[in-house]
Formats: structure tokens, C-alpha cells, sequence
């Protein structure tokens, strides 16, 4: 049987549009001879609508596009839709997380997703109630074992957070099947796309059975989808692909599959394409604005920033700023100049000191006799922060924020300040990754596009005279180490210093800091995931808390002392 | 037998601290003749500690405070705490939200919470599985019926996001129980006290039992927990009560109990305890800051914020500065000098004048030949937004913003502006009902300690001429009406336009405009919960999303249409 895998990009709540363009597809596969085309989860509302689910009436629009969808997809065609459904159970969650199989003038026939993570950034035992049971559909002769995205997770050797006490998978193949199906919304992280076919490698030789995965493409303010969508034979083997961080429609023939090798991937060159696509979705699926400013320090993370942004969206709709102040070294002036002139995109220059004066001028009563510090320092990136949004403001531009994730790790950074902006495009990813971007970009581009002076000297806010990131901060590579191991890893202290073979003292100071700066994160600008584990909605944090790991260590040493007497 | 309810305050993460007063209030409870005490759901730790449940060496430490708590209360004593305890299970989520009970020399006996809240703030299923099974606890004769917070809750009448197929209390019921006895963490809002006493006074007539219920007080970043613990009699009358909004150890003979009515409470008057003690728990739990500033505009928002941190902090401990502008009236800044002054509290003028020309000046290059306008508005709000961060990074003070619930729905306030700082105290207050307090906080002072004028003059941000919030906003005893249907009561344009009476379009529009300022509200600092839906960590929307209602409808009348052909 042909089957077409629709790697779909939906728009979170946009159900007439993500209702039309399925129509649309349809058709597509029809026309190139699919009898079955297979969405992604939830493809019909986009993922994840969050709270747009505690709308009755957006349920009943849900049900709306689903009967549109009904209606008009061709004659002799399957459909299988990801959406929200509402639970027959009157007890329970009021709605189900659903994979519904349309045929015109049949019954809607409708499989619910049984394990629902809740955790990172995972919300779905907020909005769903799991299915009770699965059960296989029959389709032409053939035995579907349509299952939805964590329904195939449940593998010890793949399990980060916890097990389930199901096995949908299985449960299934206990009924017999033909193919396994799973309908995704799996968000990028650097080693999905070889999770991905380590858990379907695994449950096609287990079962002996062909699998079929359609995933979300696309990037929903911070979730980036990668697409990676794929059938496995039944020895395990790939037998068709889709592209990554593309819409696709991809066919195959469940008689004739020829192997498929997809091509190999750089960690660095997908972390470029991740960050190009979030940045272009985040501006085109808002449609708030339809360019972008960037603060052009000189350093690598503007610079960056701003090659990624041309990427996606094109020279003319990036505007560089350079705002120097008097501690602002003359080659920082000039490689902002020059990466604008290689990225081909308007530049301003707009010094803060005139501003910088007038508030020391208003704060002298206030001030005087006092030494500078941080207050000063916080000033001047304030006043960028002002004048980069004062020039969106009136050429309704949104502004990227440039900071990458060891700063916001480490609050090293100005709230109102640099943080200023709509989008976070560094915000999870950790300066060494920054350094290993720019130099990807310079090798794609045979040219140094981002200036070497940018890439090579010491990292500095330049806020002080001769100040330098290393005064603050340990050095990135050893920062980036210890910061990796606690967010992404989610150890602590004592697993860190001994895995690193720094003193607890040193990693425990910098754990702290991490802690410390939660209220600054708080209202940081959304940021792109890329990683397993970044800050926004993925790691919740409180931030009227008092995690003193030292009494921690007291009170536990002392309990040990207790024991032995 | 004598019982205690520990209406304790734990400070999240601070398991040292908590343990040790712990111990304290339980060798109080013993020295005042109890044999039982009862402290609220996650003592230990506070509620919520979030993600730091992720973090295995945390749960640690709370097997260490749970060790050291049981090793030191006295002979004697049952001591039921609150906490979470890894899953014995090795399949399902690694902990259980717990009570335990504690005496020398005995084993610890774990009830584990069946129910768990995921909606709204509940992030429960993130981090817990539920207890599969509730044992009665057998306790000197006493048959103990054990459970948490929400596994009372599951009563049709109450139920508001959905009921669950177990009922954790019938299940204790039905194996024979003398006491109910419920440890909570149930965050105020303003019909929670009835709610409470609604649920376990039905519980008490349907199955005859005296019900105890032991809430935690205190405040937490966004949740305030009002405390409210009691005890009813079989018969549902309540026999003790706990004060609101403060610590209390408060005992109750089983033997002997009379009957206790609680004080009459106002609204307004919870209102304001609530929102006072969630301003100094901020404070002096983060314990980052000891003073407050505040910027004065002469408005209601800003002079019921400041009389609200003072009766938080006393005067000495909050700092008014006003920022006046060529738009500020003369009235504005003799009513905030007024103010003031009424409070006691330090006062600053810092014109903005001389930092707005020079802002001009920067931009004159880039903004030549264009209208004034928002960006120009805008400046001015930043302008004040930098001076004030300005002045609490000098002095190590934190900023309270002083935007309400109205402005927050509409997006009708200034990121990076007015809305800089570490706490948003009025996010959750309607406008409407920020002349309430005003009016409260003059009566209980038996003055006009808010200027008379700041309540009477038509609101105004005064970032133009003769500017009027009216002029942007519907009146707002009409906008907070729809507002509050949308948001607390989760409804949509047609039940609202039918409810209120007005034009449906009028209402879309509203809507429309509270959805589309969901990326100001991403970055808006933490505000205090009052209502049972605040924006925060309650109402989780997506800000790349397309909710076009007019679509919607039309895509709906087409189906209506279709069918009827």
C-alpha cells in the first residue's frame, strides 16, 4: 500500500488555516497515489496550544476543523489527523489526546494517547486524560497500531524522567499488527534525531514489524520541531526519510521500500539549521512584525545572532545597531561595521553617552559621594536596552536578544538591559557552542563573515575599562563543563566536583550563582531550545526559595554523626 | 485527645530551617499537652519546590530533615508532616506527595496523596505518582483518616477543571475511621474560606465524622496561603479555627470541643491581608533585599502599592521616588509628596526631563520627519524604569511595579518601563477593586492617607497631553466585568457578549487584545496571586499562536451551511 507521511507544520490555534493546508495535502497524497496519509500529533491545533485547551469554545472549533477535514479530504483517501478530543468519560480530564483516522462517509475512528508526559516542558496530564486502551484499526485489509508519540518511549534504556506502568506498543503487537504507526510532536535537542531511530530500530527487530513515524516540523516560540519523520522496516532498517526543519510530504510503498540512508548530520550544522527556523517561525508566525533590530556589541553573540537572522530572514529585514559607549574599544566599533557590511544589512550607530551623562546628571542628588559599580555599568545597558526598543518601537521591528545560555546561567547579564526583546535566539546555547557556530558560519560562507578579530578576542561587556568576562566568570570551557552537567544532567554538586575534579567549594559557587539569577530568568525574553534541558518552560524553578546546599551538607553530616554514636 | 494543627510557614527548599522548626513547634505542641500534630501538605519543603524535585541529592536532604525531625520531637508525641518520599515502585513517577507520621522509636508511616492537582498553578503529576491505595492509620485508639488537600476536592459541586474516578475520603470511610484529617497547601483567593468550609461541612453530614484540616500560611513568589486551618464536628460545625494570613499553633481536645465561630471577613479586607503578606514574604524570604522602592506617578496603582508595602514593612523599609515629566500635572506630584508623607516613608523626585532630551537628541538621526508616538511614549515609562533600577542597584533595594490585573490583560503598560521590577503586587487586582482598597486602606486609617484626588481624577499613564486611560480603554467598571469572565471564569466572546449584553464585536475585541499582550505578560516580573486565575504560572497561553476569532466563525457558519445543504 502507498502511504504518504505529511510532515506538517501547523500554527498553534490557527485550526482554520492548519484545517485548509491538511485538506490541501490530502489532496497531494491522493494525487500521487497514497491510500493512507499520516499528520503528526496534534496537527490540527499546532503544538502545544497550552491553555487554549481550558477553552470550551476552541474544543467546539477543534471539532469544527476536524468535520471540515472530514468533508472535504478526497474520496479513497485515509486521513490520520492528530488532535484534541473530547473524553466520553464525564469523569476524568475533559479531553484526550487523539490520533482520528478520517474516511469520507465513514465514522471518524479515533485511538487515544495513553502515556502523557508531564514533565520539562511537557504539560499533558494538565490537559488529557490518558486512553484506556488501544486498539488496533483495521484499514484495507491491513492492521494499523496507530499510537501517539511517548506511547513508543517507554523503554527502560530511553527513560530520563520515570517509566510508565503501560506499554502501548506492546499492547498493540499483542493484538497483531501490520505496521506501527506514531503520530509525534518531538521537539529538536541535539541527540533526538539518533534517540529517535535507537528506540525504532529496537521495537521493529523486537516485533519483527515495519514502523511508520510522522513528526511535527516547524518552531512554536521556544520549541523547535525538526521534522525527522521516517519508516523502519521490519528488520529495523530505514526505508524513507524526510528532510529535517522542512515541510515534506514523503511517499512510500509498503510493497516495493527501498533502503533510504538519510544523510549525516553535524551536531553544529543542525543547531544552525534549529536556530535559523526558530528565529524565522518566531517572526513569520507572529506576524507582529516583519523585521528584526540586533545590538551589535562586536562581540561573537550579536554577531552570531545577526548571521543566523539574515539566514532567516534575508538581509532586508535585519537592522544592526551600535551603541558605544566611552568603554567601548575602537575595534569593537569597527567589527560591528564590518560583519553589517558582510551580512548586507542596514547599520546604525547611536553613541550612549550623551544619555549615559543625563542620567548621572539626574541621579547626582541621589548619588553623590557613592562609588561606581554595578548600578553604573547597568545604565549604560539599560540605555542601549531603551534605544534598540525605541527604534522597533517606531519602525515596528521586533528586537533578538543575543545573550547565550553560560550568561543566563550565571545572571551575567542587565535585566531591561541586554535582556531586552522579544526572542532569545543564544538563550540554550553555551558559549563554547556560540564560538563553534561562528566558525560553521565563516566555513559555510568561505569568507569570514564574522569578523576573526570578534571570534579571537577575550569576551567583554565592556561596561568598565578593560573589563573582561574572566573577571567574573570562570573560563568558558570549564564554566560550560560544570553548567552542562547541573541543567542538562541534572546532578549535583558532589556527582559534578567528582566527575570534574574541581573542588566541591568552586562547583557549589557556581551552582549557587545558577540558583541565585532564577528571578532574572523570570523575565528574560523566550528563548530557543535546543537542548534536553533549557531554561523556560522546561525547568521550573522557584524563586522565593532557600537552598543553602552548605546547611544542606551540616544538617546531613550531622545526622551521619547521631547515627554512629 | 488532645490535637495540634500546626499552621506552619515553611520557607521552599530551606529544609534545615524547616526541620528545625519543626521540631520546635512540635516540643510546643507536646509542653501544651497534645498527643497528635498536624502540619500541613510538603511541610518540609514548602509549597511549591518545583523542579527542584528534579534534583536527586535534594530528595536527599529531605530524607535527612525527615530523619532529624523524627529523631528529635519529644516521647510521646505523633507528629504528622508533610513531604515528598521516593516511590517504592520502580515503574511510575520517582516520588509521592506524603504525610508521615512520626513517633521515637517507631517506624514512619506514609500516606501517600491519591489526587493530584495538574491545572491552573498544580504542577502535581509533574513530580509525584498518586497513591494507589489510603490505609487508615491506627493511633493510640484513634482511627485516622489521612489524605491531601485536593483528595477532599472531588465533589461534583466543587469539581471546576474535572473529577477524578477515585475518592480517596469514601475509601477511608468505608474501612471504618474515627477522625478525618487533611494536610493542605490550598493558596488563598477570594472564595476559598467559604469553598472550605462548604466541602468539609458536607463531608462531616454525609459520613458523620469530625474532619481537621491543616493549612500552610505564608507566601511563596506568586501563591499566598492563607492559613484557615480548622477542625469541624461530625455534625459539620466548626469547633477550632485557625487566624487567617499568620502562623498559629492552635489545639483541640477531640474530648471536649466547643463549638468556634470564626470573624466575619470581608473581601477587601482579605484582600489586603493577603496582598501585605505577600509582599513581606517576598522580601524577607528571597532576604536578597531589606528595602523596597517604589516610583510614585500621583496615581491610585502606585499609592496603594507604596501604603500596602508600608503595612508590609513598616515605613522605614520603603522608598517613594516620583519621576515627573513636561506631562506630569502639578496635582501629580503634590499628590505623591502627599502621600508620602501621610506614610512616613523616604521620598526622591527625579525629573525625567534632562534623560528624554538627550534620548531625543540620539534618535533625533534616526526618528527625523517622524510622528511622535508610542515609541516616544514608551521612552518615557523606560526613562523611569532606569532610573528606578538605577537607584535600588545602588542601594540594594528591591523595585515594586505597581501595574494592576486590568493593564496586565489589555498590554496597557510598558516592558522594560513601568513594568521593571521584582514583584508585581497589584497583577492580580482588577482596577476596580484597586479603589476598593484605597478606599479600605483610608477607612482603617480613619484619613485620606491616598491622597483623595489620586481616586477621584480620571486614571492616567500621562505620557501625552491631556492623555486619559479612557481615551485607550473602556471604562473599567465594563472591562474588568469582561475581563474577569474571560480569565477567572474561562469564557468566550459569545457566553460573555450574551451574559453582559454587549456587542459581541466590542467583546472579540477585548479578547483579542488580552491574547495578543501575551508576550508582555511572558516577561512580566511575578505577581501576587489573588483569584483563582491570576496571569503567572496559572494561565499558560501560547504567544506564537493564531487565534483569529473571525476565522473561526466563519469556518463554523460554512459547516452549519454545508450541513443544512
Amino acid at each position: 500500500m502507498k502511504m504518504a507521511l505529511a510532515q506538517f507544520n501547523p500554527i498553534v490555534g490557527d485550526l482554520p488555516g492548519n484545517a485548509h493546508r491538511t485538506v490541501e495535502w490530502a489532496r497531494e497524497a491522493h494525487a500521487q497515489g497514497a491510500e493512507l496519509v499520516v499528520f503528526p500529533e496534534l496537527s490540527v491545533v499546532g503544538y502545544s496550544p497550552h491553555d487554549l485547551l481550558d477553552n470550551s469554545r476552541f474544543i467546539d472549533a477543534v471539532e469544527a476543523a476536524i468535520e471540515h477535514i472530514h468533508r472535504h479530504i478526497p474520496e479513497g483517501l485515509g486521513v490520520i489527523i492528530g488532535a484534541p478530543v473530547r473524553n466520553p468519560d464525564p469523569i476524568g480530564k475533559k479531553l484526550l489526546n487523539a490520533a482520528v483516522l478520517l474516511e469520507r462517509g465513514l465514522p471518524p475512528r479515533i485511538t487515544a494517547k495513553m502515556l502523557l508526559p508531564t514533565y520539562d516542558v511537557y504539560d499533558e496530564y494538565r490537559y488529557f486524560e490518558p486512553g484506556t486502551h488501544q486498539d488496533v484499526i483495521e484499514f484495507r485489509g491491513l492492521r494499523l497500531g496507530v499510537h501517539i508519540c511517548e506511547d513508543m518511549w517507554n523503554l527502560a534504556e530511553y527513560a530520563t524522567y520515570h517509566m510508565y506502568d503501560r506499554n502501548p506498543v506492546e499492547e498493540l503487537i499483542e493484538q497483531g499488527v501490520d505496521i506501527l504507526i506514531n503520530l509525534s510532536a518531538s521537539p529538536y535537542a541535539h541527540d533526538r534525531h539518533d534517540v529517535r531511530s535507537g528506540i525504532i530500530e529496537t521495537l521493529c527487530r523486537r516485533h519483527g514489524k515495519p514502523f511508520l513515524m510522522v513528526n511535527q516540523v516547524g518552531a512554536n516560540t521556544e520549541l523547535i520541531f525538526d521534522g525527522d519523520s521516517r519508516v523502519h522496516g521490519a528488520d529495523g532498517r530505514m526505508l524513507a526519510c524526510a528532510p529535517s526543519f522542512e515541510e515534506a510530504l514523503v511517499m512510500w510503498d509498503s510493497d516495493t521500500g527501498e533502503p533510504c540512508t538519510p544523510p549525516r548530520r553535524d551536531r553544529i550544522d543542525d543547531l544552525h539549521d534549529a536556530l535559523v527556523l526558530g528565529i524565522r517561525e518566531y517572526v513569520d508566525k507572529t506576524a507582529a512584525f516583519d523585521q528584526v533590530v540586533i545590538g551589535l556589541s562586536g562581540g561573537i553573540d550579536s554577531a552570531v545572532t545577526a548571521a543566523l537572522a539574515v539566514e532567516a530572514l534575508g538581509a532586508r529585514r535585519v537592522t544592526g545597531i551600535t551603541m558605544p559607549s566611552v568603554y567601548s574599544s575602537e575595534g569593537s566599533i569597527h567589527d560591528s561595521e564590518v560583519l553589517a557590511r558582510n551580512l548586507g544589512i542596514a547599520f546604525h550607530e547611536l553613541p550612549i553617552r550623551d544619555v549615559v551623562d543625563a542620567f548621572s546628571r539626574t541621579l547626582q542628588p541621589l548619588f553623590d559621594g557613592t562609588t561606581k559599580g554595578v548600578a553604573e555599568e547597568n545604565i549604560q545597558a539599560r540605555t542601549r536596552g531603551v534605544l534598540l526598543m525605541a527604534y522597533a518601537n517606531k519602525y515596528s521591528r521586533m528586537v533578538l536578544t543575543t545573550g547565550n545560555k553560560s550568561e543566563m546561567a550565571m545572571g551575567y547579564a542587565t535585566l531591561y538591559g541586554d535582556m531586552s526583546g522579544g526572542l532569545a535566539v543564544l538563550a540554550d546555547v553555551f558559549k563554547t557552542d556560540v564560538y563553534a557556530l561562528a566558525r560553521r558560519i565563516n566555513e559555510r560562507a568561505g569568507m569570514a563573515r564574522i569578523p576573526l578579530s570578534s571570534i579571537e578576542k577575550p569576551p567583554s561587556a565592556e561596561l568598565r575599562p578593560d573589563q573582561k568576562d574572566e573577571d567574573s566568570l570562570p573560563p568558558y570551557p570549564v564554566l560550560d563543563d560544570i553548567l552542562r552537567r547541573y541543567i542538562e544532567e541534572r546532578k549535583d554538586e558532589e556527582v559534578i566536583a567528582a566527575e570534574t575534579g574541581h573542588a566541591l567549594a568552586f562547583v557549589r559557587s557556581i551552582l549557587d550563582t545558577v540558583d541565585r539569577n532564577e528571578y532574572k530568568r523570570k523575565q528574560a525574553p523566550p528563548g530557543l531550545r535546543v537542548s534536553v534541558k533549557g531554561f523556560g518552560s522546561g525547568r521550573r524553578m522557584p524563586i522565593v526559595a532557600r537552598v543553602n546546599r552548605r546547611d544542606i551538607d551540616q544538617m546531613m553530616n550531622e545526622l551521619t554523626q547521631e547515627a554512629r554514636a
